[in-house]
């Protein structure tokens, strides 16, 4: 026998690739083209290094309390982890240990299959229609629970909340998870539900709208009991996960509500001259509601597109599972990266 | 049927309170009382925030060339995670997958047995001697794996390295970990043996010698393979772990040896007087090796000790663990703290 019997071995997800080159235009992993809010830098001024000795907060202060203000949500509705990936990871494997198969659609966020096989969870993903929307019926049959990304990744599109919503009331013997890692780019948030619905985790991050991808910071809302169960698990994995320039640089970011209108409503407008550009290159695409576009052409194959730019140093995502083989996941970049990318595409189609 | 039904209930593992209070003596948590190295003064300043709206690293560099470097081993020998709680958290889910139990002391670092738990892994837990040594052949049996902290968890009791290496030699099916978040305080590593034996994790910490505990930043050596199969976990977990001020910061502290040699030195210098001060005292207590001493005293209740100690806004560390419930474990702080310690003690004692 070798220890290599006991091992559990997963086939991991795949972030996208992280190039570090000078002159690249990195519209790959829907990071914020914008930097972080003006105060993190009197955030990081302010650093009282020696404190590093310390362990962090265990209740991830001050962060907790910047946040349940901005929400207006109390703190025993909040858990916070190291980016929206900790904090589904954690829900995983707090909520969904049912025999019976958790449920989210074959076009979506990659990572959750990923959760379901590193933890032996059954699951079945549902086919989204041909327009890459859900059909809420589709989720109101017997399941281990239920995990929508709204808006969906890497599709964009946004689901009514009045579906959601009734995906959520019929589920009520589950745990229905709405990951909402794009919602600020003018999605609906379903935050006001929990109230309503004690079996309901709302998930949001730093990583997009707030610019803050290198800072790992995502939590998640919901009733007492439910963020309980969550922290009980949390408290059985890490006891200090949020370091202590995560606590105090981030809630800079939350506190500077202008700051961050105003980059959203840039990245918005942006989002939506891209998709004029596009149209008129001949791309076809869903009415992306996140910070990316997901687009195919009827003439070019993605993947030689895709090719194309990165000689270029334009880098973009390709996915190569079936039915999205033939697109590609722009990221919204700056004003003027979106007008590089244009122009290549032009020069390249002409 | 409730969404609770299938929540994993677990007992969390409770960290030492982490008061926050301005005259305290904070000797509870085995924190470094002296402020990081120098160089992370530097690598503050030199923070290019706007970087945060990018993703970090995924092979957690510059971090991961610097403990290369420092540790004289191949990258892909090292694993890299928030604090040794995750990186151990990592492991257990990774290695621990048997149906025999694994195996580790009853007198240990508390979170095992949590870890355990979590994942409904089937445990044994071997009592240490009278001495609070371990007694190499209680682990030559059939298991599913082993974990030692050496030096040990509260007992600051220091194995010899002769029976470690015995302990992994006679388990070569199963993962050995050996837990060294004290090394740096007179212990010996068992890094060298890595080379040797493929089912051996060591695992360490910039929480205690490194004066980091702020920072969340643990690694790992072993096997290229060994290494492979937990960055698979990690990687289905989540592929973002370190975030990027934990990745330049803590280089600085990998990088000023003469700081770090410096200090470890004074702690070891000021821990061997607390044993000579607490001796006269009359405390009894094991040879530790690491950043505190765990003892106990034939006249004086432990909870009482702590009681009076923490009126006077000295904090020590107590478990209601049986055989253990009448110690007391008290990291080494400065000097002055420590002189406090005493005259408190003293005074309480006339």
């Amino acid at each position: 026998m070798s220890w290599e019997d006991n091992v559990r071995k997963v086939v991991p997800y795949v972030p996208g690739e992280q190039p570090n080159k000078s002159n690249m235009i990195k519209l790959n992993t829907n990071e914020c083209p914008y930097p972080p809010a003006p105060g993190v830098h009197q955030a990081v001024r302010d650093f009282d290094i020696d404190k590093l000795r310390l362990y962090p907060s265990t209740s991830a202060e001050p962060l907790a309390d910047a946040l349940a203000n901005y929400y207006q949500v109390n703190k025993n509705q909040l858990f916070i982890g190291v980016g929206s990936d900790d904090v589904l990871a954690i829900a995983f494997l707090t909520f969904f240990n049912s025999d019976k198969p958790m449920l989210f659609p074959d076009i979506t966020y990659s990572f959750y299959d990923v959760w379901a096989e590193l933890y032996r969870m059954p699951y079945k993903m549902i086919p989204l229609d041909a327009d890459f929307k859900i059909q809420k019926e589709d989720y109101m049959v017997p399941n281990g629970g239920v995990i929508l990304a709204n808006p969906n990744a890497p599709t964009g599109e946004q689901a009514n909340l009045a579906d959601i919503e009734e995906i959520i009331r019929a589920n009520q013997d589950v745990v229905v998870i709405v990951d909402e890692a794009y919602v600020d780019f003018g999605g609906e948030s379903a935050l006001p539900l929990i109230n309503k619905y004690e079996n309901l985790l709302v998930v949001q991050t730093f990583s997009k709208s707030r610019a803050m991808a290198g800072l790992r910071v995502g939590y998640a809302f919901g009733n007492e009991k439910l963020i309980q169960y969550m922290n009980d698990v949390k408290f059985s994995f890490n006891s200090y996960t949020m370091n202590t320039p995560a606590l105090q640089f981030a809630v800079a970011a939350v506190e500077d509500e202008a700051y961050f209108k105003e980059t959203t409503k840039k990245m918005i407008a942006t989002r939506e001259r891209s998709k004029t550009e596009l149209k008129k290159l001949g791309f076809m695409f869903t009415d992306s509601k996140s910070n990316f576009i997901f687009a195919t052409h009827p003439k070019y194959k993605a993947t030689a597109l895709q090719d194309m730019l990165r000689e270029k140093n334009i880098y973009v995502r390709h996915f190569t599972k079936k039915r999205i083989d033939n697109y590609l996941r722009i990221s919204i970049g700056t004003d003027a990266e979106m007008d590089i990318l244009f122009d290549t595409l032009r020069e390249y189609m002409k």
